[in-house]
């Protein structure tokens, strides 16, 4: 299972093929990393060899030719069908046929969650795959999932995405006996809409490390390792965070220039990593057949590195076996 | 209308009655601001005469007795049924009554939104009440709405939440010609689970300002004055925005020590001011038969002096008469 080969979506992303290109190149570079050998890049053959040679050659990457592009805000349902030969899809296929373990992808998130859930497949009992990013607010890693897969989910969708989060957490982020958390409008069993009150019932029934409903404030405490909830609000705290940090520390910046104050970038530097998704990789698609990494459409090399060593080390993990093994454990149907 | 009173529950909130009757003081000290003969107190007399005795002697207040207290954690439902007698369901009973316009309460907001509703009522077409808050994190007013009254919003509510943020926004904030926005996980009309998508089909049909589907980002954007959401995820997004602003300033704060860079208050002190609700009062309960302003637990007594400015000025401007107003012509049921 170990050292399997990991496809690239070399197309994807605002900087796409550039800075994924040089991402590949740099995830083989550093020492005890990667090796040449287990990446494919999959895109414009031509595009692809001139950004390599660019960069002085091709360290021995393999090279899977996509005539189509996906573009960022283009609908995927009218992708999937328009555009066959698109790079997502044809990195989807080479994990669907065993030539790769996983694909990783900058591109334009609802096309890659559509091409891995229709070409990949689901995992046996899994209905809706869900995303998993992995934040570091509090110097430990948290695991918030759903951030936008699935916009209704049931209440069996969300106790899946405790057990897919737990294997996550544990399994790739080292954190033992994870402690999840449902996001709800109050600790109480009784708060919040039907479907979380019956998940709530489900997770409690489970054999998951349930600590029950938590806040909108605990993603800043220490209160779980894992955060339940669904792909709608998910995806609007996820958006809200990543323009909040900006937003605030621009603010900061701007008032300390008021005051005349000097601000080296050893103060807001450290925040800025810490709140820096990249550190992590990208966010990883669970509940499908194979190891699904999507980067942000904005990733620099160093994020698309990130993102492919998160996702070898997602397939080495095995973790799609645990979760299914999980299945039957956490009380799921 | 106007001149008319506020019921002020004076037992509600973490340091009550002590900062609610300070605030009290400090709202009818000030030049050009209420008067205390529009401020009604409401719970224990014995305790609030002690705390104005306290304070220097009763400015002119009326006090209203309440024998009982409902506490911050307390079942609404439960605490409607056991304690008739309680500060928040006074305070509403003299709204009903005609003796009062409006109340505001730093108590429990659930026992807040239910004795509105129950003991008000609600407003001719409205079905659910909805929690509107101002934040003014670009430096103008932006109201959000709903913040957790209704975790279960249908199209129509979500359309009704539309107006009444609008109506708050031109008769409280100053905002003319309200840009409404819909908080969704894209910006396509079809984004979002199906509620989302009817709640998109009834604005756009509406007489209201609205520019479509935001995200999660657009919270710090100046593309809408109004941010629609359901009472679910805007109860999650209102509490993570109060933990982050704090939670990320104190990491600035520690970054700059462990830098040995000194931050005079100037630099985090405007900061912390852009971020701070309490600079707009507490949030209205908006769609009850009178003007309820629910402030937080934590309020000190700044906040509660704020909140009653609020209260008054939204009783003066007869926002429920406009919002009665704008239902037919927003095309709202």
């Amino acid at each position: 299972m170990t050292d399997g080969k990991i496809a690239l979506d070399a197309m994807g992303g605002d900087d796409a093929p550039r800075a994924i290109v040089r991402g590949a190149v740099e995830a083989v570079s550093l020492e005890g990393s990667l090796t040449a050998e287990r990446i494919i890049l999959v895109g414009n053959q031509a595009a692809l060899e001139s950004e390599l040679e660019d960069l002085g050659g091709n360290p021995g990457f393999e090279i899977q030719h996509a005539s189509q592009v996906v573009e960022m805000a283009e609908d995927p349902r009218r992708a999937m069908r328009g555009k066959p030969d698109n790079s997502i899809s044809i990195a989807a296929k080479l994990v669907k046929e065993g030539r790769a373990l996983g694909l990783v992808s900058m591109g334009n998130t609802g096309m890659v969650v559509a091409a891995s859930t229709l070409l990949l497949g689901r995992l046996e009992g899994i209905r809706m795959p869900a995303i998993a990013v992995a934040v570091g607010f509090t110097g430990k890693p948290m695991v918030i999932v759903d951030m936008g897969a699935n916009v209704d989910a049931t209440p069996e969708n969300l106790l899946h995405n405790g057990l897919m989060g737990s294997v996550y957490a544990s399994g790739c982020l080292g954190v033992e006996e994870p402690r999840v958390g449902l996001l709800n409008v109050g600790e109480e069993p009784e708060k919040g809409p039907q479907r979380f009150k019956e998940a709530h019932g489900l997770l409690s029934s489970s054999s998951l490390g349930f600590v029950g409903n938590i806040e909108g404030g605990d993603v800043f405490s220490s209160r779980a390792d894992v955060v339940i909830t669904d792909g709608f609000t998910g995806n609007v705290i996820l958006k809200l965070l990543e323009q909040f940090s900006g937003f605030l520390l621009e603010k900061v910046a701007r008032s300390a220039g008021a005051a005349g104050v000097e601000l080296p970038r050893e103060v807001l530097g450290p925040v800025m990593r810490d709140l820096d998704y990249a550190a992590y990789g990208g966010a990883l698609l669970l509940g499908v057949s194979g190891t699904v990494v999507i980067g942000h459409g904005r990733s620099d090399s160093r994020a698309v590195s990130n993102a492919l060593k998160q996702a070898a080390s997602a397939a080495d993990a095995a973790i799609n076996d645990e979760i299914i093994a999980g299945l039957s454990n956490a009380g799921g149907s």
